[in-house]
Order: structure tokens, then sequence, then C-alpha cells
């Protein structure tokens, strides 16, 4: 499988509406690009300090499938109308691994 | 589930023998600390630019055994000895998720 990790922070003026409004989106991203696997994000849990705010983690059978949501117009419209207007800091890797 | 996702960053002069023997010492984690339910690591795939340089994954059934894990010593001493040596930088978040 290929794991796709994202960790943001948030601009200081981010409301609790973008935050809501963002989770609604990618909500919907499984649905709409069928080589999702997998998909789970969510707010940091506020457990340790020093975290980053937010997470996502997809799964792909494989680097094909991860690119064709990389490049979705669907994701692309999530990513710039719900991420980009208000993402401080954005970190990110993928990674293979064994299912 | 209560997921936890670790970013790293490694220094310049970290060789590879060191990023083996990080990923042995990783691999022994779920043998060790029985709390953990799914476990996955590995260096960035090299697909996107300005992606961090190494991804850990780790799944738990809830927030307790995530801090049994955090806090176990086998954890405590791969961080100290195969970690902290070669890491330039560190994002984490956790979150719940819908298994």
């Amino acid at each position: 499988m290929f794991r796709h990790v994202v960790l943001f922070t948030w601009t200081e003026e981010t409301t609790d509406e973008q935050k809501a409004t963002l989770a609604a989106e990618l909500a919907k991203l499984p649905g709409a690009i069928p080589e999702i696997r997998a998909f789970t994000f969510g707010p940091d849990a506020g457990v340790n300090p020093g975290n980053q705010e937010f997470a996502i983690v997809a799964d792909f059978d494989n680097v094909e499938d991860f690119l064709v949501y990389r490049d979705h117009p669907v994701h692309q419209a999530a990513i710039a109308e719900h991420i980009k207007p208000i993402a401080a800091s954005r970190a990110a890797a993928q990674f293979v691994f064994q299912a």
C-alpha cells in the first residue's frame, strides 16, 4: 500500500467555521475519487504540546493511484478553496507499507 | 481509533546505516508494546518535492494506549538512541478516526 501523510497548522485568523467546512469537504473526497482506499483526518487531539493542528492520512493501492488523487480536480479544488486560505504551514510525506 | 502521525527530516550527516538501524529498531516496537494496533513507517517515496524524509503512523484503540506507547521505555530508548541523533526536524499530530 501507498500512504500519504500531511500535517497542517492554521493561521491565527482561521475560524471554526472554516475548519468545519474543510472537514465537510474532505469527507466528500472518498466518494469523488475511487482510487482512495482509506481516508482519515482530524484536528490534533491536544495530548502533546508543540503539535501540528490537523492531519490527513490517505491510503492507495500504489503510487499511480496516489497521483490520480493528488492531481484530481475535486482534490485540487478542496486545496485551493479550503486549505490554502487557512494554512500557515504544511508538512507531508508518502511511503510504502505492507498492509 | 486513535492515530499518531510523525514526520521527520534528518541531518545532512545522517548515514544510510543510521537510517537502516532506525528502521530495524522501529520494526521491533509492535512486538514490545502490545497496545500498538497498527504500525507503519518508511522513508519518503520521493514523489513530491519539498517533502519530509520519514514518516511513522501508529494506531491505538484509544488515547490511553497511545500514552502507554509514548512513554514506554522501549519507545523512549529508540527515540533517544536512534531518532534524536539524526533528526533535523519533527512534526507530529494525533487524531481520532472511525475505523
